[in-house]
């Protein structure tokens, strides 16, 4: 049972029949198999442009830009915001590919701290001492990996005064946008920000179940003219690869457009569903402190290392895990967060209470009590 | 009439049926949405590894990377050869590409030249005189963009024997792989070395007619196990972007297998009698020296600047020809060549008919016979 980021793997959430039909309309369509403009075709810059824009943040085919997947936007966004020796803030836990490009680019980074108690608000006050006159840009995750935390409106709101202050653009990871469970509500950091200079990133990945397709997007939401070099830099930055497979592009608009909501929906209910069952079942299992989480495709579970003195951290813990019940799931080392595991949210059904019911012989068999271990009666 | 290197534009060169019904074949699947390896799903790669082996330069699928098209594997070879600082050999005139990633890199660039009256071919002692103990890498580019040029065996084997001295690895831009005119023959590099380790580039864009699709590879031909490092480096670089749309993964092997000889052809035949037509017109204008090309889709034509004054270089000549004559020709500064442009062959019929007119005309009307000019008798 391995427990990947990947929704597909398991065939129960395939994609939306749109996407097949507006591949295949854009295959035959014969437009869509030469070189276009590195940015991206026009009319996909303007479905992205539409897809993305509300009332209080409009945004144009030109201030969009396609990619080979979010990856490939991330990438683009930090090398184009921060020079060798700068350095970027970024959420811990996180995912890890922001540290892994910095750090190829010789950008330095530092990490803010998300607090699970407070279901993984950003610490603004650690964040903002972290900020120095080297920093280039902030870098946040909503709704998050690995945390499946959605940002409340007045919390982003914190959040943008906070970066206003400083001056500092914000790398808007919003790959999992709408990506929230019943109940609470997604907001993009642009749409509730007249000053700070917004980029963000998303793509059809995670909403559209479709991660192979490599189709991402850059939109940039420039404010009092902060981003006219950035859009430049970018502008080159795509000429590298020249822009995502064609047919897809060609395909973006009607994906965007036609997609029906029930299809948003049945996946976002299916996954709610499964983090109900694990986290009633994970909130039982002794030692161990899961965070509800609120929309994405993960929860986050503490380990309390004491009570499971046998292994030494997470790994450890994660390692005897697949070893012994063959349950897989990723420490949340890989997200900078020791004493934490990750949980997979997408897998199907019966694959869930198999997992509850491994995880809790797994838990049972291995936890020690404190008081019975230190045995002095004293703890 | 804008002569790009699109072959796609004016539609006169339509993608074989089998590209179109191995990806509707490949979305019905349904297999091919999710993520995949960065570096490609096997089943494609061995059947890129498949398609590019030859009885002397047997590979597999582990020596093979896919890649967002070509570009991207040229950006993953040469950042992952060169340390900024080194220096890597270019071909002049050639692809500015290679140029435009080492830059950025930090990479320093040295140009050997190629020679037009020995139709192309490279001016090895000048190359061998560049090498230093920074170089890391020579790129070549066979058969060549923008001169239409392909190697002999008997220059190849040169080539790899001067390279050999210098136990330095050759980039192998083949994007152009077997596209050539009839009387030629295409050899891989990889083909005919047992000794120099081959990094080739290749892909989908060209010979399949399908630029937009963005399926390109590298091929790590290794010797002697000097390429180990460079695997591993390759390997991590291709997990930034996480590889090219699935869906044309998927389709791989059926395009690679069982896309018909005629289609290949019919291609190739097409652009060998524009080539002969473009040839046969401008060796008769003033003052134009065409080198006639052998394959790829491009031919060189030298201006004599003497025999015309009026223009101060080949930019200044080909901004006056599409605004006088509506003929867009690449001037071959572009491609750090003064004093040439590039004609491109896959456009259709009947506009080559028009070209050549159009082109005439404006010969004719500029051309100053030096001696005329001179008016001393003496030229
Ligand atoms: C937070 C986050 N950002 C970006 C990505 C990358 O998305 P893509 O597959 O579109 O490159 C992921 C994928 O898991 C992710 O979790
Ligand atoms: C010599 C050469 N190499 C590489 C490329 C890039 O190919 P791709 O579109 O697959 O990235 C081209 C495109 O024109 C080319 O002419």
């Amino acid at each position: 049972m391995r427990f990947s980021g990947d929704p597909t793997v398991f065939g129960n959430l395939p994609l939306d029949a749109t996407c097949e039909e507006a591949v295949v309309e854009s295959l035959h369509n014969r437009k869509y198999n030469g070189y276009c403009p590195s940015v991206g075709i026009k009319e996909a810059r303007q479905a992205v442009a539409d897809y993305v824009s509300t009332p209080t943040s409009q945004v144009e085919a030109e201030d969009v830009i396609l990619t080979s997947g979010c990856s490939h936007g991330l990438e683009m966004l930090i090398s184009c915001l921060a020079d060798p020796g700068q350095n970027i803030l970024l959420p811990r836990p996180g995912f890890s590919l922001y540290k892994t490009i910095a750090v190829s680019l010789g950008i330095r980074v530092k990490f803010y701290d998300l607090l699970p108690e407070r279901s993984w608000e950003i610490d603004l006050q650690q964040l903002e001492s972290l900020i120095d006159d080297s920093t280039a840009a902030i870098v946040v995750c909503n709704p998050s990996n690995p945390c499946g935390s959605v940002f409340s409106e007045e919390h982003m709101r914190d959040i943008l005064t906070t970066v206003a202050r400083h001056s500092l653009p914000l790398i808007a990871d919003e790959i999992y946008e709408h990506f929230v469970f019943s109940g609470f509500k997604y907001h993009s950091f642009a749409s509730l920000s007249e000053d700070v200079p917004i980029l963000a990133s998303g793509g059809l990945t995670k909403r559209f179940l479709i991660p192979g397709w490599r189709m991402g997007w850059i939109v940039v939401n420039d404010r009092h003219d902060a981003l006219s070099e950035v859009r430049i830099g970018l502008q080159k930055l795509s000429t590298r690869i020249l822009g995502p497979n064609t047919l897809v592009q060609g395909a973006l608009p009607r994906i965007l457009r036609d997609t029906p909501d029930s299809f948003y929906r049945q996946t976002i209910d299916y996954i709610e569903e499964n983090a109900q069952e694990f986290y009633r079942t994970f909130r039982e299992l002794p030692g161990l402190h899961p965070v509800m989480p609120q929309g994405a495709m993960y929860m986050m579970v503490g380990i309390d290392m004491d009570s499971y003195p046998e292994f030494h951290s997470d790994v450890d813990f994660t390692e005897r895990l697949v070893t012994e019940e063959s349950v897989f799931c990723l420490p949340a080392t890989c997200f900078e967060y020791p004493n934490f595991f990750r949980v997979v949210l997408t897998v199907p059904k019966e694959k869930v209470t198999e997992a509850c019911q491994r995880m809790r012989n797994f838990c049972e068999h291995h936890f020690q009590p404190t008081t019975v271990r230190n045995g002095n009666g004293c703890a």
